[in-house]
């Protein structure tokens, strides 16, 4: 039996936008490891609950239970060793945590910002009551107030990419030549909005753009036949 | 005979500021490799123009002359493979970049913006006419107007340095157990800072002070005896 994933679903059960979940489904496709993904809501604590905690991705391999996006890709480069490398050795996993914590912050953060209206239409019903409390809390707003000027302030987030414009002037890949867990952890926060708003995060010019589409057609288009939106 | 290095100086010749110059000195020490600094200033653009252009860092090593210094970090990496690595492997070396350019666009963008007109203070007169001409050409505004509101927007600053503060909380270097390059190319920046302003752009309570004490008394002091502010 291969590995199975809770993945966060929308009101449509094929609907997957974590952010964090794509993060761990590439890492799966890069390494070449089986899996099934189990569709799962914000709200449904209970299905979650033996891995002590109540948030995915939550990843099962045989009798481990591994939670976290960043715990279980460590997880998985250190038990399979022989499968293509995520990190390309220790300084790549040391320094994959900074571009990790960026996405988190800067992305994750300015993402929310343009599209938490978005994601709010495409949950079912209770999660909808579920997100709203939480990101508002969170955010110290109402989704409408921050989304309601996103026209003006996606243009002081596309320039927040810039240190990624200026790696991928040098490298088609964050991770190098080809792509490794830091393009992954960039890579599910542009796809988090893909899949849930068809607000225009990026340019067609933006070479952040194109280093998108070779991720979202990478692994047989994996990422690119996910439900959502061609924005 | 060891390595030479062309080195940003202020009016008085030991006050070494370029945070590019920092990045390859403490790489420099880093792999053990003895060197001379020579002063240098910015309009002394005929002693490097050995080199084919105007700025610094520029290394030479017996018959190599490099400059830039990303790429005077690969080429040290490259050219002695049997001292402690920059990088640690080629993953490193490919994230490493991104880190690079994310200091070079927020810190180094950031921190000239909070220390600009106390950088001007330590240059001799002809570097002082060159370097507002140049910064406030960059900056579209007097270097008097960016630096006046610094008080106010430090505050921004050093909400910037979260993806660092996420890292130390993991780890006590960029770099994971010991310091690399990712360490040396954040580093120095804040050195620049340290050695021409007495703006406190850190707190002390920040994880971020903290790492730059473990970096300023690494390798016997040697960046904390250098000529600036106790900041």
């Amino acid at each position: 039996m291969g590995l199975q994933l809770y993945d966060l679903a929308g009101a449509e059960p094929k609907r997957r936008f974590s952010p964090y979940c794509w993060r761990i489904k590439l890492s799966l496709m890069h390494m070449g490891l089986a899996f099934d993904t189990i569709p799962w809501r914000f709200t449904d604590k209970d299905a979650i609950a033996f891995s002590g905690q109540g948030r995915v991705p939550v990843l099962i391999d045989g009798d481990q239970i591994v939670f976290d996006s960043w715990t279980i890709a460590n997880y998985l480069e250190d038990t399979y060793p022989d499968r293509p490398s995520l990190f390309g050795g220790e300084g790549g996993r040391a320094v994959t945590r900074f571009v990790n914590a960026w996405a988190d912050v800067i992305l994750v953060g300015g993402i929310l910002r343009l599209i938490a209206t978005d994601i709010l239409t495409h949950l079912d019903e209770e999660d909808r009551v579920y997100f709203r409390e939480t990101r508002e809390k969170r955010l110290g707003a109402t989704l409408e107030t921050v989304t309601a000027d996103r026209e003006t302030s996606v243009l002081a987030f596309r320039k927040t990419l810039e240190p990624i414009r200026t790696v991928l002037a040098a490298q088609p890949y964050v991770g190098g030549g080809a792509p490794a867990y830091a393009d992954y952890a960039v890579f599910g926060c542009f796809q988090w909005a893909r899949c849930t708003s068809s607000f225009p995060l990026l340019l067609k010019d933006d070479p952040v753009w194109a280093w998108r589409d070779r991720l979202l057609f990478a692994f047989d288009g994996f990422a690119a036949k996910s439900l959502g939106y061609v924005v």
